[in-house]
């Protein structure tokens, strides 16, 4: 398959890792770890991931400021003006917005395919085979097209896409047999639904997870930020290809925080969802790492480290990627045994709700040591 | 009280710590770590604890070749002459012997404490008051005094000292009044008793754990080596001041491995056992340091480290002593959780037997690795 020469990539890898402790944490947060055990950190591996498709130099960056120079070490290759650094966090909308304002000085013909950084993905040929579809979907149709996992289980911390049989579109298409039976119309966004509703959704059989992927056309792209989030488009389609530092601080501090779900996604009526083919994961917690990782005949799933274990079972241990290390677990059954440089863990996998509170309590020691 | 200007203390720091795994290794065993969290090695507290009785310049350590640029790191005040390398390890009778003659050189009329390097003493007053009440004792009667302990479970790993009471000499001092009831002849010594034979020791109450703690003066001890031990005393006491390192290597070689236990205490009839007032531990295994270490409300030992629980409870917490180092651990009860520089072990505590096994298999792993 030829490469689309207006094809684009955005990766967001902005965020600050609050969940993922002790190994992310602010100062180094999910998508700057080599969390999967690879040799290679979910920021890498995303670029990666894309190259196959995008070349390097058609993929931007957007970050904070706080990591940009993190992100150049991790991606030598790229040129400066593919690391964007925003001054502030202003959710994914902007975020977007920025991105697409420097790729449109570049390439107005753009295609852009937005993307996480710090997602998991597994079978990757089905991943760029569906990426390739819904590239050559909005080549042919003013769609916004986001990719939808089938959820497996009724988790709270997911964004819900709800979708519909393409009615219209379908009978417009059946007749050419052009329409595939894997993409849907949207109906509803819901981010982060109480445990009564996401068990709802998933018995309803209506719903896709939000993958957090968007492909969409510059022109279309554009359009509906000057629909739904004029204000934004307003201020960043203006922006000039050698925008100043200072001009940039400015849009930042009186720009709107809203993600691009609650922004466009949750409005725009041309919204279609495909049905990811991949296996994805958005490792978000230890439990969802284990879930997503390779399992011994103990179902234990060791990630990096040289971990012996004895008598231990569905237990999951990610250590600092070192070979002179060792970790040695006898009698553990359905624990996180994980280390970051600073910090060790042992906490039931089930009881990792707490992590907000461990991290909290090293913290506050770490304060009063200080004073 | 006045202190006995011919007290020595021999310390024997030879040890190879195979058991307290992976704090201790064969390159740093027990008496170069800081096993109970105070900040100093075993071997520090063991000097810092006798030159109360015995000034530095009378302490004398034996080593192994391997360890005696550690000790002189860890000892910096004493001289090189009291730092004693043996050459090959010969067990603790050669090892006396060796530090013995050195003494013989410089005090002829020395009275010797032997102590392990190892072991961890509490009540420290009464610890001085047993030493300084052997050493009196010892000037006034032709005995070799060895400190037992109150034995509180069958422990296998133990010497156990059978002692009776005094028929004889108690009577001969009871109208003076002068023969304290702490002071027992000795009937037999037995090493390592299988179970069953350690629970019969304890149930008899004829028995004491030793201490290996011997007082003798140096005539005393060179007369019991010439008895029990003639090839040994024939060769170390007839070194000169001046031995070269050629000479000590070849006496070394030809030397006897045994313990003094085997070779003197098991035959000669003028042992004494004095009753330890003080508490005292082997703190040869995980288990003995947890015992003898201080618990929280739940039953949690943390000797070092910045450590974290939650519904954690009879758990070891020994992590290097680092105050940027966290861990926290939750929902763990009767663990053991320690860590050398580059070895992490989270062990239930009744399953440490199998310390032995682990610490193979890590060491196969590095062998395995190098080639």
């Amino acid at each position: 398959m030829t490469q689309n020469k207006h094809l684009w990539c955005v990766i967001m890898a902005g965020g600050i890792g609050s969940r993922f402790w002790p190994v992310s944490n602010p100062d180094c947060p999910k998508q700057f770890i080599d969390v999967m055990g690879t040799g290679n950190t979910m920021l890498q591996m995303t670029v990666e991931r894309f190259s196959r498709i995008c070349p390097k130099e058609r993929i931007v960056i957007v970050t904070g400021d706080a990591y940009a120079d993190r992100v150049r070490e991790l991606l030598p290759d790229l040129e400066s003006w593919q690391i964007l650094a925003e001054p502030l966090r202003r959710n994914t909308a902007p975020c977007i917005a920025y991105a697409a304002s420097v790729i449109a000085h570049r390439d107005p013909n753009a295609t852009i395919v937005v993307t996480p950084s710090d997602h998991a993905v597994f079978r990757r040929e089905r991943f760029l085979a569906d990426i390739r579809q819904a590239v050559a979907t909005v080549a042919d149709h003013d769609w916004i097209i986001t990719l939808g996992a089938l959820p497996t289980r009724p988790d709270t911390s997911y964004g819900y896409i709800q979708f519909r049989e393409p009615s219209t579109s379908r009978q417009k298409h059946a007749g050419a047999g052009e329409q595939p039976d894997n993409l849907f119309e949207v109906v509803t966004f819901t981010e982060k639904p109480p445990l009564e509703m996401a068990r709802n959704f998933i018995a309803s059989g209506e719903f896709f997870w939000n993958a957090g992927i968007f492909v969409w056309t510059l022109p279309v792209l554009r359009k509906a930020y000057e629909t739904y989030l004029p204000a934004i488009a307003d201020t960043f389609f203006n922006l000039s290809s050698d925008t100043s530092r200072e001009e940039l601080e400015n849009v930042y501090s009186h720009c709107e925080a809203i993600s691009v779900d609650n922004g466009i996604m949750e409005h725009a009526s041309n919204v279609h969802v495909l049905a990811a083919s991949f296996g994805w994961s958005d490792v978000e917690t230890w439990d969802s790492l284990y879930e997503v990782s390779r399992h011994d005949r103990n179902g234990n799933a060791v990630l990096c480290g040289n971990v012996f274990t004895y008598d231990t079972k569905n237990t999951l241990v990610v250590m600092p990627n070192d070979r002179t290390k060792n970790v040695v677990l006898e009698g553990l059954d359905g624990y996180i045994v994980a280390a970051s440089r600073d910090t060790l863990l042992v906490c039931r996998r089930k009881n990792e709700d707490q992590l907000f509170r461990f991290a909290s309590d090293v913290e506050l020691k770490k304060l009063i040591d200080k004073k």
